[in-house]
Protein backbone atom coordinates (compact mmCIF):
# COMPACT_ATOMS: atom_id res chain seq x y z
CA UNK A 1 0.00 0.00 0.00
CA UNK A 2 1.73 2.96 -1.20
CA UNK A 3 0.06 5.03 1.71
CA UNK A 4 1.88 3.48 4.30
CA UNK A 5 5.16 2.59 2.28
CA UNK A 6 5.28 6.52 1.64
CA UNK A 7 4.59 7.57 5.25
CA UNK A 8 7.38 4.60 6.16
CA UNK A 9 10.16 6.62 3.89
CA UNK A 10 9.13 10.57 5.19
CA UNK A 11 8.87 9.10 8.73
CA UNK A 12 10.49 6.01 9.54
CA UNK A 13 13.97 5.56 11.05
CA UNK A 14 16.50 2.94 10.20
CA UNK A 15 18.60 1.94 13.09
CA UNK A 16 21.36 -0.11 13.24
CA UNK A 17 20.68 -4.04 14.68
CA UNK A 18 17.87 -4.83 11.80
CA UNK A 19 15.50 -2.28 13.66
CA UNK A 20 12.99 0.11 12.20
CA UNK A 21 11.51 2.38 14.17
CA UNK A 22 7.97 3.85 13.33
CA UNK A 23 7.56 4.56 17.06
CA UNK A 24 6.28 8.61 15.68
CA UNK A 25 3.03 7.00 13.77
CA UNK A 26 3.18 3.67 14.00
CA UNK A 27 3.48 1.98 17.38
CA UNK A 28 3.92 4.58 20.46
CA UNK A 29 2.91 7.66 19.08
CA UNK A 30 -0.13 6.48 16.78
CA UNK A 31 -1.50 8.30 13.86
CA UNK A 32 -5.22 7.44 14.04
CA UNK A 33 -6.69 8.68 10.66
CA UNK A 34 -4.06 6.10 9.26
CA UNK A 35 -5.06 3.38 11.14
CA UNK A 36 -8.49 4.09 10.58
CA UNK A 37 -7.52 3.94 6.67
CA UNK A 38 -5.04 1.09 7.31
CA UNK A 39 -7.73 -0.71 8.58
CA UNK A 40 -10.10 0.27 5.77
CA UNK A 41 -7.70 -1.60 3.48
CA UNK A 42 -7.60 -4.82 5.63
CA UNK A 43 -11.30 -4.74 5.20
CA UNK A 44 -11.36 -4.07 1.23
CA UNK A 45 -8.84 -7.27 1.48
CA UNK A 46 -10.63 -9.46 3.51
CA UNK A 47 -14.02 -8.87 2.29
CA UNK A 48 -16.43 -11.20 1.14
CA UNK A 49 -14.58 -13.72 4.26
CA UNK A 50 -17.02 -15.13 7.02
CA UNK A 51 -15.04 -12.88 10.03
CA UNK A 52 -16.43 -13.56 13.65
CA UNK A 53 -13.68 -12.08 15.84
CA UNK A 54 -10.58 -10.07 14.98
CA UNK A 55 -7.46 -11.01 17.29
CA UNK A 56 -4.75 -9.15 17.99
CA UNK A 57 -1.96 -9.70 20.69
CA UNK A 58 -0.66 -6.25 23.24
CA UNK A 59 0.00 -4.07 22.86
CA UNK A 60 1.13 -2.24 19.59
CA UNK A 61 -1.47 -3.73 17.01
CA UNK A 62 -4.48 -3.29 19.28
CA UNK A 63 -5.17 0.61 17.46
CA UNK A 64 -5.58 -0.97 14.06
CA UNK A 65 -7.13 -3.91 15.08
CA UNK A 66 -9.78 -1.67 16.66
CA UNK A 67 -10.41 0.07 13.76
CA UNK A 68 -10.69 -3.39 11.57
CA UNK A 69 -12.78 -5.14 14.06
CA UNK A 70 -15.17 -1.95 13.88
CA UNK A 71 -15.20 -2.69 9.53
CA UNK A 72 -16.36 -5.90 10.10
CA UNK A 73 -18.95 -5.07 12.91
CA UNK A 74 -17.09 -7.91 15.24
CA UNK A 75 -15.32 -8.13 18.40
CA UNK A 76 -11.90 -8.01 19.05
CA UNK A 77 -9.97 -10.39 21.52
CA UNK A 78 -6.29 -9.32 22.16
CA UNK A 79 -4.23 -12.06 23.91
CA UNK A 80 -2.43 -11.18 27.00
CA UNK A 81 1.77 -11.62 27.61
CA UNK A 82 1.54 -13.63 30.56
CA UNK A 83 3.66 -11.94 33.16
CA UNK A 84 3.40 -14.42 35.81
CA UNK A 85 4.16 -18.25 36.33
CA UNK A 86 0.51 -18.64 37.92
CA UNK A 87 -1.55 -19.40 34.43
CA UNK A 88 -4.96 -19.76 35.30
CA UNK A 89 -6.38 -23.40 32.99
CA UNK A 90 -9.18 -21.04 32.05
CA UNK A 91 -6.61 -19.71 29.63
CA UNK A 92 -5.40 -20.65 26.24
CA UNK A 93 -1.68 -20.66 26.35
CA UNK A 94 1.27 -20.75 23.57
CA UNK A 95 4.70 -20.02 23.47
CA UNK A 96 6.10 -16.94 22.23
CA UNK A 97 9.87 -16.45 21.47
CA UNK A 98 10.41 -12.47 21.13
CA UNK A 99 13.53 -11.76 18.86
CA UNK A 100 13.50 -8.11 19.71
CA UNK A 101 13.44 -8.44 23.26
CA UNK A 102 15.40 -12.02 23.40
CA UNK A 103 13.02 -13.46 25.82
CA UNK A 104 11.11 -16.80 25.92
CA UNK A 105 7.27 -15.26 26.97
CA UNK A 106 3.94 -16.55 26.41
CA UNK A 107 0.49 -15.10 25.62
CA UNK A 108 -2.65 -16.55 26.41
CA UNK A 109 -6.33 -15.72 25.59
CA UNK A 110 -9.08 -16.67 28.10
CA UNK A 111 -10.88 -20.03 26.79
CA UNK A 112 -14.32 -17.92 26.91
CA UNK A 113 -13.49 -15.74 24.04
CA UNK A 114 -11.71 -18.00 21.46
CA UNK A 115 -14.26 -20.91 20.81
CA UNK A 116 -14.25 -23.95 18.14
CA UNK A 117 -15.57 -23.26 14.52
CA UNK A 118 -15.35 -19.35 15.18
CA UNK A 119 -13.46 -17.66 12.15
CA UNK A 120 -10.93 -15.41 12.88
CA UNK A 121 -8.75 -12.43 11.38
CA UNK A 122 -5.21 -11.85 12.87
CA UNK A 123 -4.00 -8.74 13.20
CA UNK A 124 -0.40 -7.62 13.58
CA UNK A 125 1.36 -4.46 13.23
CA UNK A 126 5.02 -6.51 12.16
CA UNK A 127 6.06 -9.43 10.78
CA UNK A 128 9.45 -10.48 10.51
CA UNK A 129 10.24 -13.77 12.59
CA UNK A 130 6.70 -14.72 12.65
CA UNK A 131 6.59 -15.78 16.21
CA UNK A 132 3.88 -13.98 17.61
CA UNK A 133 1.58 -14.38 14.93
CA UNK A 134 2.10 -17.86 15.46
CA UNK A 135 1.57 -17.98 18.91
CA UNK A 136 -1.92 -16.57 17.62
CA UNK A 137 -2.38 -19.54 15.12
CA UNK A 138 -1.28 -22.09 17.95
CA UNK A 139 -3.93 -20.46 20.52
CA UNK A 140 -6.94 -20.68 17.34
CA UNK A 141 -5.75 -24.24 16.55
CA UNK A 142 -6.15 -24.76 20.77
CA UNK A 143 -9.28 -23.44 20.34
CA UNK A 144 -10.73 -24.84 17.31
CA UNK A 145 -10.91 -21.51 16.06
CA UNK A 146 -10.45 -20.98 12.24
CA UNK A 147 -8.09 -18.30 10.95
CA UNK A 148 -9.18 -16.80 7.81
CA UNK A 149 -6.08 -14.83 7.48
CA UNK A 150 -3.20 -12.73 8.64
CA UNK A 151 -3.36 -8.82 8.38
CA UNK A 152 0.14 -7.03 8.76
CA UNK A 153 0.73 -3.72 8.80
CA UNK A 154 4.92 -3.83 8.08
CA UNK A 155 6.35 -7.07 6.93
CA UNK A 156 10.12 -7.49 6.76
CA UNK A 157 10.19 -9.98 3.94
CA UNK A 158 13.95 -10.89 4.23
CA UNK A 159 13.06 -12.57 7.06
CA UNK A 160 11.26 -15.76 7.92
CA UNK A 161 8.17 -15.17 9.14
CA UNK A 162 5.86 -15.13 6.17
CA UNK A 163 7.40 -18.27 4.75
CA UNK A 164 6.56 -20.00 8.29
CA UNK A 165 2.85 -18.99 7.65
CA UNK A 166 2.35 -19.79 4.17
CA UNK A 167 4.10 -23.18 5.07
CA UNK A 168 0.38 -23.65 7.00
CA UNK A 169 -1.70 -22.99 4.25
CA UNK A 170 -2.19 -19.26 6.17
CA UNK A 171 -2.97 -16.22 3.75
CA UNK A 172 -0.72 -13.31 4.61
CA UNK A 173 -1.45 -9.93 3.34
CA UNK A 174 0.94 -7.00 4.33
CA UNK A 175 0.24 -3.60 4.10
CA UNK A 176 4.13 -2.58 3.64
CA UNK A 177 6.93 -5.13 2.90
CA UNK A 178 10.35 -4.66 3.07
CA UNK A 179 12.63 -5.54 0.79
CA UNK A 180 15.86 -4.53 2.53
CA UNK A 181 16.59 -1.88 4.88
CA UNK A 182 20.17 0.09 5.82
CA UNK A 183 21.11 3.41 8.14
CA UNK A 184 22.96 4.80 4.72
CA UNK A 185 20.05 4.21 2.21
CA UNK A 186 16.54 3.60 3.99
CA UNK A 187 13.88 1.21 3.48
CA UNK A 188 13.47 -0.33 0.06
CA UNK A 189 9.97 -2.38 -0.81
CA UNK A 190 9.38 -5.67 -2.51
CA UNK A 191 8.36 -4.51 -5.96
CA UNK A 192 10.30 -1.63 -6.15
CA UNK B 1 -23.82 6.92 31.00
CA UNK B 2 -26.92 4.47 31.23
CA UNK B 3 -25.69 2.61 28.45
CA UNK B 4 -22.58 1.53 30.30
CA UNK B 5 -23.81 0.83 33.11
CA UNK B 6 -27.09 -1.85 32.24
CA UNK B 7 -24.25 -3.64 30.22
CA UNK B 8 -22.06 -3.58 33.38
CA UNK B 9 -25.14 -5.16 35.50
CA UNK B 10 -25.52 -7.62 32.81
CA UNK B 11 -22.48 -9.09 31.63
CA UNK B 12 -20.32 -8.00 34.53
CA UNK B 13 -18.66 -10.58 37.06
CA UNK B 14 -18.42 -9.36 40.53
CA UNK B 15 -15.73 -11.58 42.04
CA UNK B 16 -14.50 -12.00 45.74
CA UNK B 17 -11.22 -9.66 46.71
CA UNK B 18 -13.24 -6.21 45.14
CA UNK B 19 -13.07 -7.86 41.45
CA UNK B 20 -15.32 -6.27 38.62
CA UNK B 21 -14.66 -8.80 35.89
CA UNK B 22 -15.97 -7.23 32.39
CA UNK B 23 -13.43 -9.29 30.05
CA UNK B 24 -16.56 -10.31 27.83
CA UNK B 25 -16.76 -6.40 26.26
CA UNK B 26 -14.56 -4.22 27.99
CA UNK B 27 -10.85 -5.21 28.25
CA UNK B 28 -9.52 -8.90 26.67
CA UNK B 29 -12.36 -9.47 24.52
CA UNK B 30 -13.61 -5.96 23.40
CA UNK B 31 -17.21 -4.73 22.08
CA UNK B 32 -16.04 -2.38 19.16
CA UNK B 33 -19.33 -0.88 18.55
CA UNK B 34 -19.37 0.06 22.38
CA UNK B 35 -15.94 1.55 22.66
CA UNK B 36 -16.85 3.99 19.56
CA UNK B 37 -19.78 4.95 21.38
CA UNK B 38 -18.27 5.47 24.97
CA UNK B 39 -15.46 7.36 22.75
CA UNK B 40 -18.17 9.71 21.42
CA UNK B 41 -19.26 10.37 24.78
CA UNK B 42 -16.17 11.30 25.83
CA UNK B 43 -15.86 13.55 22.90
CA UNK B 44 -19.26 15.30 23.90
CA UNK B 45 -17.72 15.84 27.26
CA UNK B 46 -14.93 17.27 26.16
CA UNK B 47 -16.20 19.22 23.29
CA UNK B 48 -15.26 22.40 23.33
CA UNK B 49 -11.70 22.15 24.66
CA UNK B 50 -8.31 22.26 23.15
CA UNK B 51 -6.97 18.88 22.48
CA UNK B 52 -4.18 17.88 20.96
CA UNK B 53 -3.33 14.32 22.11
CA UNK B 54 -5.02 11.40 23.94
CA UNK B 55 -3.03 9.71 26.46
CA UNK B 56 -3.51 6.14 28.24
CA UNK B 57 -1.44 3.54 28.66
CA UNK B 58 -1.24 -0.44 27.32
CA UNK B 59 -3.00 -2.28 26.83
CA UNK B 60 -6.81 -2.42 27.87
CA UNK B 61 -7.48 1.23 27.79
CA UNK B 62 -5.98 1.12 24.01
CA UNK B 63 -8.81 0.61 22.05
CA UNK B 64 -11.69 3.11 23.83
CA UNK B 65 -8.60 5.71 23.95
CA UNK B 66 -7.98 5.05 19.94
CA UNK B 67 -11.74 5.46 19.18
CA UNK B 68 -11.40 8.82 21.30
CA UNK B 69 -8.51 10.10 19.39
CA UNK B 70 -10.06 9.65 16.17
CA UNK B 71 -13.62 11.42 17.30
CA UNK B 72 -10.91 14.50 18.29
CA UNK B 73 -8.83 13.99 15.18
CA UNK B 74 -5.31 13.79 17.43
CA UNK B 75 -3.23 11.43 17.62
CA UNK B 76 -2.76 8.78 20.13
CA UNK B 77 0.50 8.16 22.68
CA UNK B 78 -0.13 5.14 24.58
CA UNK B 79 2.51 5.14 27.44
CA UNK B 80 4.52 1.62 27.69
CA UNK B 81 4.65 -0.72 31.44
CA UNK B 82 8.61 -0.50 31.50
CA UNK B 83 9.64 -4.68 31.23
CA UNK B 84 13.51 -3.75 31.95
CA UNK B 85 15.77 -1.62 34.26
CA UNK B 86 17.53 0.10 31.40
CA UNK B 87 15.20 2.50 30.65
CA UNK B 88 16.74 5.13 27.97
CA UNK B 89 17.14 8.78 28.72
CA UNK B 90 14.87 9.55 25.96
CA UNK B 91 11.81 8.48 28.06
CA UNK B 92 9.96 10.56 30.69
CA UNK B 93 9.04 7.49 33.68
CA UNK B 94 7.24 7.26 35.89
CA UNK B 95 6.43 5.16 39.28
CA UNK B 96 3.07 3.13 39.08
CA UNK B 97 2.27 0.68 41.50
CA UNK B 98 -0.56 -1.72 40.60
CA UNK B 99 -3.07 -2.27 43.86
CA UNK B 100 -4.43 -5.46 41.01
CA UNK B 101 -0.88 -7.17 40.31
CA UNK B 102 0.47 -5.98 44.06
CA UNK B 103 3.54 -4.84 42.11
CA UNK B 104 5.55 -1.68 41.90
CA UNK B 105 5.87 -1.23 37.90
CA UNK B 106 6.86 2.12 35.89
CA UNK B 107 5.24 3.00 32.71
CA UNK B 108 6.96 5.59 30.31
CA UNK B 109 6.56 7.83 27.32
CA UNK B 110 9.68 8.87 24.75
CA UNK B 111 10.23 12.68 25.16
CA UNK B 112 9.55 13.14 21.05
CA UNK B 113 5.93 12.34 21.73
CA UNK B 114 4.82 14.49 24.89
CA UNK B 115 5.75 18.07 24.90
CA UNK B 116 5.58 20.97 26.79
CA UNK B 117 1.97 23.26 25.94
CA UNK B 118 0.32 20.43 24.77
CA UNK B 119 -3.29 19.63 25.63
CA UNK B 120 -3.79 15.84 26.68
CA UNK B 121 -6.97 13.87 27.67
CA UNK B 122 -6.08 11.05 29.59
CA UNK B 123 -8.24 7.97 28.68
CA UNK B 124 -8.26 5.03 30.83
CA UNK B 125 -10.52 1.76 31.30
CA UNK B 126 -10.59 1.88 34.90
CA UNK B 127 -10.09 4.19 37.87
CA UNK B 128 -9.77 2.57 41.36
CA UNK B 129 -6.71 4.09 43.30
CA UNK B 130 -5.39 6.17 40.80
CA UNK B 131 -2.36 5.14 40.15
CA UNK B 132 -2.16 4.41 37.00
CA UNK B 133 -3.90 8.06 35.68
CA UNK B 134 -1.53 9.66 38.43
CA UNK B 135 1.38 8.38 36.65
CA UNK B 136 0.21 9.78 33.54
CA UNK B 137 -0.37 13.33 34.95
CA UNK B 138 3.04 12.84 36.43
CA UNK B 139 4.61 11.87 32.78
CA UNK B 140 2.89 15.12 31.68
CA UNK B 141 4.06 17.46 34.18
CA UNK B 142 7.46 16.09 33.40
CA UNK B 143 6.78 17.34 29.72
CA UNK B 144 4.92 20.40 30.45
CA UNK B 145 2.24 19.19 28.78
CA UNK B 146 -1.21 20.12 29.96
CA UNK B 147 -4.28 17.46 31.20
CA UNK B 148 -7.28 19.03 30.14
CA UNK B 149 -9.29 15.59 31.69
CA UNK B 150 -9.46 12.05 32.20
CA UNK B 151 -12.01 9.95 30.68
CA UNK B 152 -12.47 6.93 32.79
CA UNK B 153 -14.94 3.56 31.72
CA UNK B 154 -15.55 2.46 34.95
CA UNK B 155 -14.53 4.14 37.91
CA UNK B 156 -14.97 2.67 41.54
CA UNK B 157 -16.24 5.40 43.20
CA UNK B 158 -15.69 3.98 46.95
CA UNK B 159 -12.00 4.19 46.07
CA UNK B 160 -9.70 6.91 46.69
CA UNK B 161 -8.57 7.59 42.82
CA UNK B 162 -11.06 10.44 42.02
CA UNK B 163 -10.25 12.06 45.21
CA UNK B 164 -6.26 12.43 44.38
CA UNK B 165 -7.54 13.59 41.24
CA UNK B 166 -9.91 16.49 41.91
CA UNK B 167 -7.21 17.42 44.68
CA UNK B 168 -5.05 18.31 42.02
CA UNK B 169 -7.65 20.16 40.08
CA UNK B 170 -8.14 17.78 37.33
CA UNK B 171 -11.27 17.35 35.67
CA UNK B 172 -12.91 13.54 35.97
CA UNK B 173 -15.45 12.28 33.54
CA UNK B 174 -16.30 8.50 34.47
CA UNK B 175 -18.93 6.79 32.31
CA UNK B 176 -19.97 4.40 35.07
CA UNK B 177 -19.31 5.16 38.80
CA UNK B 178 -20.04 2.12 41.13
CA UNK B 179 -21.14 3.05 44.48
CA UNK B 180 -20.80 -0.37 45.94
CA UNK B 181 -20.67 -3.87 44.72
CA UNK B 182 -20.95 -7.46 46.23
CA UNK B 183 -20.72 -11.53 44.50
CA UNK B 184 -24.49 -11.60 46.12
CA UNK B 185 -26.23 -8.29 45.28
CA UNK B 186 -24.32 -7.01 41.98
CA UNK B 187 -23.30 -3.59 41.16
CA UNK B 188 -24.69 -0.94 42.39
CA UNK B 189 -24.01 2.66 40.77
CA UNK B 190 -23.60 6.52 41.79
CA UNK B 191 -27.24 8.52 42.04
CA UNK B 192 -29.40 5.02 42.19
Amino acid sequence: MKLLEDRIRQDGIVAAGDILRVDSFLNHQIDIGLMDVLAGEFYRLFYGNRIDKVVTVEASGIAVAAFTARKFNVPLVFAKKAKTLNISSDYYVADCYSYTHAIAGKVMISKNYLNEGEHVLIIDDFLANGQATLSLLNLCEQAGAIPVGVGIMVEKSYQPGRGYLEEKGIRVESLARVASMDPETGVHFVGE
